[in-house]
């Protein structure tokens, strides 16, 4: 494991990189060390144990499970850490994401996994750094940077629009 | 463990006792022998995967797992051991066992959990006799006759409705 | 009948072979022999009630029924043997495969059928060997191999994961 | 069997009583012979089967299958007999009605069942009594004094409340 | 209106036409004469119900209506009619024909439609042909004649299915 | 009819009136005059036709439907006026109002209903307010006061909720 | 702002413009003035809020918000003004528009927001219409014109398929 | 605002109290000092939007957001602030909570909520609690002591469950 990532970003199957790969995308842009790995809570149970419970002392805070169908990927790692995890449900061919988020979210209480939007790479990457943000001011200043440029984006495309439409 | 017993009868939680008690019931009309835990998942996962580590050479045959919610117990389980594993989905306050069920069933490709009705603790047991049955001819004619019994409650059943509705 | 298939496998419609292939697939790499067969729950009642009655005495152990839509093939068969029946729900044009997940899944007290994933076909497979492996060492064996290879090949895609990404 | 009977009634378990009361009581309204059984697809599929393909020698016009859960009443019916069968889901204690209602209505090509809604116990007869009238002018008589009499119901609730909004 | 037309099918939108043709190849090949309309319940209200008033003095017998969405035809029709009316609803761009099927089928108590499956068009010509049947006993065994023709369909794919699996 | 009523309130059922108690009430703190009516899509469709064809030229503005189950009557009156219809789905005693919202909302091109939440009842009177006050400053500055209101309301709750939590 | 639009338009999101084309096409059809902003509740709160407070006073009279999945946009706008405010839900990669949709109907009691359907864009400009039209003489007779023009249409597909269907 | 809270829990409604009450006590066990109010996006959008833009400021880290039915008031908040923000969905009277889910967890690209259960009170608690207690050892180590409780507290449970079964 990487000493220095503060993000471990866990995928149950390799086959969703594509659906994942924003949220790498989105770590990178604001400069946040991840370690990633492909692990299965049903095919390879150890690992993602082992993984879990050294995850901590590794220098790792925020985890993000990312997987489909039947997804226990986050409730498994949270069962072995008290770092916070955030699930990412992944969308799988049947039932258009709807077991993921369930299987997600619904955890019982007393072991919480962050939940966020059905194939929601960003927003898993942005809530990590949202955490990662409280104790590092940089960061803190990237995430409300980030927010002015989605403001001047969405204004953009406003003009696109009422151009578009001869509005103006 | 209990070294003699064929069934093992996982709950994710004390609380759903109500809802599994036809499950033992319908074991103990069978005449088979079941060890029963309260093991958790999240909450005791390394009970959980000691158990299902060892479950095969302490002579378990079967394991039923019954938890609600994000229900990843029957999934937890199956990671850990090649015997049939049954997911028992607990309905609970919300989603009306949705939740449980899509957890439970939409297992992902190469880890089976073998998946009941909703609540469904009387056919959870009887799934795991059906399974025994197949070296247990003594247990496979016990099915056999409650089917005939189940056969006669209906016939039964069908005579006070007609009574009730005076059609004979 | 083939005296000597140990699986039955019965699809209610040849079109959904494709969705049904990977569980033939499967049986073959463990060498399990199996029968199979469409039939039709609706269209051929009486073929799949006759297989249904003298699957046991045939030798076979297991019989998965694979069907769609309101699929009611499961739970046919299984009215008519005490031999476990796996119930493989196939997605059909409409409702992404919630009808047959529910119309196979939710089987009233008495008679169950174990439920896989919506075109959950390894998984079918996979839970009839589990079953037969109770009493045959060999395919245990082999089912225990098969989680060592699903473990090499996960952590095969770590390693293309992280090289992907630079990680190591 | 009643050979006189127009209309079947086949409820899958006698604790649905309650609901398909009503359906009972509509045909008495309406004067129109029923025969009733409790008949179960899975517990007593040889009853089923025979009543479902002795029916239309029988005299029976009209079958009505009430079933709940996956419930598989109706389409096990209808394998055996061209005769309309008229399928009433009925809600049980998880899914709210759903699983029922598309275990019924969502039938493969070939075999139609005629689906009400959850629990539409009078409506289910109705629709056998609709049925019935296209050879019986007396009943198509009755069906449209039946409306007469819902109209005027209406008009009295109407009435009621209009007087206690006072808005007359 | 065709006066010897015992079937009418109308539909809420000639969008539809592609989903609902099996519907009109099925009636055909039964040789059942049918009158057919696009007539929506929105967008011509009056069509509709001057149609379904007069429908019974004109022959005929069997109302189906196939509809999308808010799929309000089957019970805007069965409102003026005592003519037993089948709704087909149709699957449109968004929800997968839910929205359909629940507009069609949860009717309230007095008016029922007897609703198939989402496009199910196949099965809603087939039940109109068995409720034709009652007093049409050519008919009647054109319908049976079908059903064994669907039996040796499926005795057919069978064959295939074992010819390239090599079990025979 | 009312020739002074600014808004109509149709209930499919006179069985919702608890439901539908509130959006009388609003309208009445609100001082619109409002003519109502017990009318069924279904039951009587003629007098629903006759009244939404009407309603324009007897002053009528807004009209609010509210219905449940498969709930037509909104739409019904869309099709005989162009008339804003607000529609009100009622929850009823199965699939939790799911089956009201959609035959409600999902109106197909050309034929809208405006519709509120599940047994919305203060939000249709309030849209129906809305719609008013855009001709009748006086009703615009009461909403407007309401709002405060409202907003006075939750600030009352929050002190509240800090009393109790000791937290001032 | 344009002083003179009746009618608003917010978009969440620029991608939505396809599925939101047809709103304005109507608008245009029916001479009604707009105005069109992209602007996200999430990204530009403050463009939002600023826009909603000083509509009225623009001499906008009705407000149309079309936004996806957790589409806030609707209750975000209405929270701020009291002019009608009608939700257009657009459907998005994953739910098929169910999140977007309850997100916008199940609005809590006090703040309405009139909903139509899944990607209703014609619906949501012609409700807007509707609304103008309660003051507007000419609006309102080009809307009945409308619907004689969509009756018509009808008609005309009536005879595409009779011929097709060589039914006359 | 009080100075030193770490955690401000927003409650849409103060009827959620029951509901929300376990989240409060959840903090206090682990003597996380709280702000909380009920504060809502719809009717009180001002007050939640000031208490968002200055949270930061006033040394708030983590914002829960409990809110039912259109739950806005989570999404609302992370519009003005990168603060992680934690969205509890509250089940209300009809859906069952999954209007409430949807309207919270999925959030648009960009603006991240972290959704928990529905009505899962104690869970965004804990995981408001494992994000401060990345830069606060001592809640670190009652957290992990409070795994240790649940581990022992399960254990518990088996004995009762072993007892009561007579397996020991």
């Amino acid at each position: 494991m990487d000493n220095h990532a503060k993000v471990a970003v866990i995928m149950g199957s390799k086959s969703d990189f594509e659906a994942v790969k924003p949220c790498f995308d989105t770590l990178k842009k604001f400069c946040v060390k991840f370690d990633a790995h492909v692990m299965s809570a049903h095919r390879t149970p150890d690992l993602v144990c082992g993984y879990a419970k050294s995850a901590e002392n590794s220098g790792v805070k925020v985890i993000i499970a990312a997987a489909g169908k039947a997804a226990h990927l986050g409730g498994f790692i949270a069962a072995y850490t008290t770092l916070p995890v955030i699930g990412l449900p992944i969308k799988s061919s049947t039932l258009d994401g709807l077991d993921s988020l369930l299987s997600i979210v619904q955890m019982p209480s007393g072991i919480p996994v962050a939940t966020v939007a059905i194939d929601g790479s960003v927003n898993a990457a942005l809530l990590a750094c949202e955490i990662l943000a409280l104790s590092d001011p940089i960061l803190s200043d990237k995430l409300k940077e980030e927010r002015k440029k989605m403001h001047s984006g969405v204004i953009e495309k406003d003009r696109e629009l009422r151009s578009e439409l001869e509005l103006d």
